[in-house]
């Protein structure tokens, strides 16, 4: 992970983020504060060229505008042609039925990466639906989306996501679960959709670094940032716990500092490795 | 006004938020720190669905689109159908015409709260138009719109909400005068709007909760929270004025104590009743 | 600068901001926190009868939509007809090239300001393109776009500002170097895109302040102001170098210090002023 942050820090990223309208700001300042760069190129008519030039492309269905869905698939368009890594965040997967068909019908295209909840990553895979109706709340725990990610891994051979207490990160070969983050990165919006922007700027960074990262490192390296960093920002200088308002602001400095000092993340995370057999 | 607060926490409303383009995060981290849960569901598409199982719905008019005002009609279709209750926020409404029309119109539709300020709840009354020339501000006292508050409050059978330097809550059959608050609130975009999210889910909470509180309890315990944490914001731990950045953090910050100590409340703000004539 | 800051708090200019998705809300409370007002009326509908009554109006190309570009050229209009001084910020000019053509056919219209960074302002200009491929980030140095930038002083009898570690205002008769700031103002979404902002509320400020300011003189305020606020922000009160996170937050606070004691900036930026030749 330290090479994955210095790789990072090194290449500066630039990360093309088609996202909903209500997280653009805190995304922005999540990828600044971590060391990348931010561009919320989403119209159809510039998403594809862009795409080309990007380090990564962020695609977060959770603005499901006629718009945005045509940005999205003239983006993936880009990205691919131009072997721009690209991440699928699949919003609320699982509750509306043209979001399902639409993030069922994009995982197709390859991603190098999703990020999503228990729910939203069932649901992807083809799993029951209606667990999306908290809105982006998971009402499925991590473990049990176990058997998707599997399955997901394989047919998309990219690195599937789950977030949640403990996150799982599952490809074809390897599957980790990381022990990392606090509880209130749940009360601060946007938190989960930055680690979506985060993933890409990681897997930009490392095909483009020195270090010989494969792609499930740097989903790794991502979750590992965003939840030490949540760690560093949950109690103040004289150890009390931060309220909501507070913790967003210490999070976005903690991303920095966590860059600027890559040895701070192993002692702030914790990860269990298993290698996964590679069936059919 | 302990109750409401309890039974905010107890149920954690998920809030269905049609709002403007200028205040979704801090709308939903306003959300996320009182103790409910944010949903930005505001496509013509799936605004009706999701209203029906959405605890409280608010409709603020302050992004005039075409797909916004049809996601408005149809959200507020869903939430009349499931019996969700929704907010009104007529933001500058007396000033443009279409905006006018369209609040005055869906005013009609039975909100159970009208929030806005002296200007808006005058022209959303039918009053003289041009009251929002400044844009959001109102150009009038809170004062000035009792009668055309207790008008609305007649025709809609709901609770109308006039916010100021004393916020005046009017239904058929009880006024409240509020006291509450800093004017740094004013310095900070979104906060009113954010008082409007609030209300919807303290309208939710109640309807579910079990403490038999009036919908007039719950407009006013959201106004009394959303208050005492901007006076509570206000100064710093040595007691020095906040500048406005600082505010809003510590605002946020001060939604989620108020939640978890509701007896604060009562100390940071001042209410006074009179007992409305069921005149007609 | 002392006088426009006066003119700026006495005067509270009203702001029509039409601007990209990712900055209104730090925008509309840079504005509120300097003293001015922000009204984000940006649809084509509403943009020109609103930039009648606003005391100044930005167009920023960040969106690239239809509606967007639409509200624009509407707003212009209405600005036009009012005398309402207005800014064009040409985001990644020289990037994309319906962007390009938009923003030199707008600049055609006589801004009272153009703001931008080194590689906007020379494609702006007619400049070789594609120095926009970074997204906003500039790839050239802002000394690089004085020509650039005394061409389209003519031009438009405008003022040209361009940003960067030192900001370069031009007119027709004066070229301005500002040193101010922090480098840490680009690792925060937005704070160039509220410069822009800013430079329409001083703008407005000065055409009805009684200080006989110039536009010139206004711009440079708009511009001392953000930057005197970016180095107060830059450390906390016992000298440490703050984050992201925490910079952002007070550099809003200290938008309202400068604010409220405008000796503070002479001694926080320096200029230096040429006269420039009005050849031709």
């Amino acid at each position: 992970m330290v090479h994955a942050v210095h790789d990072l820090r090194q290449h500066a990223p630039l990360v093309q983020c088609i996202t909903n309208q209500v997280v653009p700001q805190i995304t922005a300042n999540a990828l600044l504060a971590a060391g990348a760069a931010p561009a919320m190129v989403d119209t159809p008519e510039e998403a594809a060229d862009f795409a080309a030039i990007a380090s990564g492309l962020l695609v977060n269905t959770g603005s499901p505008t006629a718009a945005q869905y045509s940005a999205m698939g003239e983006a993936v368009r880009g990205a691919t042609a131009a072997h721009t890594p690209w991440v699928l965040d699949p919003v609320a997967c699982g509750g509306p039925a043209a979001r399902t068909e639409f993030s069922r019908d994009i995982v197709t295209r390859h991603p190098a990466a999703v990020r999503g909840n228990a729910s939203e990553v069932i649901a992807l895979d083809g799993g029951v639906e209606g667990g999306g109706g908290r809105g982006v709340d998971s009402t499925d725990e991590v473990d049990t989306a176990l058997q998707a990610a599997r399955s997901l891994a394989k047919r998309t051979d990219g690195v599937i996501a789950v977030s949640g207490p403990r996150d799982l990160i599952v490809s074809t070969t390897r599957a980790s679960w990381l022990t990392s983050g606090d509880p209130m990165m749940q009360r601060v919006i946007g938190t989960g959709c930055s680690l979506g922007a985060l993933t890409a700027a990681y897997l930009g960074a490392a095909r483009t670094g020195s270090g010989g990262l494969t792609d499930h490192d740097a989903v790794l390296a991502a979750h590992a940032h965003v939840g030490a960093a949540g760690t560093l920002a949950a109690r103040d200088h004289d150890g009390h716990r931060r309220g909501p308002g507070s913790f967003a602001v210490a999070w976005l400095d903690a991303l920095d500092t966590v860059a600027e000092d890559p040895s701070v993340i192993p002692g702030l995370v914790s990860v269990e490795e298993t290698t996964e057999e590679t069936a059919g």
